[in-house]
């Protein structure tokens, strides 16, 4: 078996569902339960974008606080930061969303960021308090949409602006000109999933499938040495299309 | 003229109101404008009290996050941290809002600082993941109200929760068991100032005393040697009594 064989079998339905079904045995009840019920109330209807963020304890909190309010996936624009996860800030929430880098030292890693989500149905949408900036109240919460937060000194940067499909901001009404960064994610999500778990758009939680593809990377994520476990499930697993090798 | 006696001046309401006169020559027309929309919008009605935060990143960013939705006071319990601010994150909102701190070796801070709260009109709701605790969306706004948050590793005491008149939680659709303090601070000030702005009750906004003295207590941090001014102006003041001295 070539290395590309195993590589596609590793990636077969027929494979991971198999796999899983092991895996589950050393995945306690409570734990399976908690899973369920997390992956019931996740959603990709939400996403962030952060662009560049230079502290590693507001990154850190930015996933905490997706994982609180059931949004799976963050997208990461590294242009000169590599984005490093704090475990004290994430308190281990870092394995339960998934992270997305771009990274493009010879081209532009916005793009590469922006053209992936277009294609994946996101309306794109920074965060900036620039006058023609709307207020995160008045943003629909029906369709797909991406939100990009930008580092902590100069928020995001000229090109997010100028392909971004619409800018927002949260009012503000004291002296201090922005929120912390992980602050100002928390707001706009809270005001938004509160508003789409109200009334929940078509499609706002993930289908069957999506939940199956995740469990199972939480399973693998789990379950230790889970690479011994894998070559031994392998092993079972051909032989019992060819038992006689 | 005794020690006692200069306090009584200095206290008094003519010598404030004439020595705000005199500094206002000192702050830009445009500085002026912006305190008087800030203090337009700041509000006593909801008050937060930290008690004993570790982090001081995390205790700035509150302060941060007071300034930003306008709440003018934070109340503070040290029992065991002493409460430092941290330049970077606060970005200079520390002299925008009123610290309160209680500190209390042979009592309890947490009493007084109840005792206090209480005599002003406030209920005292506690943050807390326990069964019997409210979900935040259902506190009511209408009423004046100071929300006790705990500290990163135990959240609030247990003196806290038999204290308080009531317990409220954010609900967590995740992994993670709570929020970053910060973040929680954030979310329960956006969803109590949200409702409360969109039809405020009675006594939201300070009144014009509260205003005044405020703006008394701004110019004196923002003019540059203000002790120097200040002799200079009670020299002024005094001998306009007593052209004679």
């Amino acid at each position: 078996m070539t290395e590309t064989e195993k590589i596609a079998i590793l990636n077969s339905k027929a494979f991971q569902t198999g796999f899983k079904e092991y895996l589950k045995v050393y995945v306690t009840a409570h734990k399976q339960q908690k899973i369920r019920e997390v992956l019931g109330q996740r959603t990709r209807h939400f996403t962030l974008v952060l662009e560049d963020i230079y502290k590693p304890h507001n990154a850190s909190a930015v996933i905490r606080t997706c994982d609180c309010f059931g949004v799976q996936d963050i997208h990461v624009i590294e242009k000169t930061q590599e984005y490093k996860i704090n475990p004290y800030v994430t308190r281990g929430s870092a394995q339960w969303v998934d992270l997305y880098k771009y990274h493009q030292p010879e081209g532009s890693a916005v793009q590469l960021c922006f053209d992936s989500l277009r294609k994946n149905g996101y309306k794109i949408v920074g965060t900036s308090p620039k006058k023609e900036s709307k207020p995160i109240q008045e943003l629909p919460f029906d369709s797909k949409m991406a939100l990009v937060f930008g580092n902590e000194h100069e928020g995001i940067s000229e090109e997010v602006i100028e392909n971004c499909d619409e800018l927002m901001h949260i009012p503000m009404m004291g002296f201090a000109e922005s929120f912390n960064i992980s602050v100002a994610a928390a707001i706009c999500l809270h005001e938004l999933t509160s508003k789409a778990l109200s009334s929940p758009p078509e499609g706002y939680f993930l289908d069957e499938e999506e939940k199956d593809r995740i469990e199972y990377g939480w399973f693998r994520d789990i379950v230790k040495n889970v690479e011994a476990h894998e070559a031994k499930f392998l092993r079972e697993f051909l032989s019992s299309f060819n038992p006689q090798a």
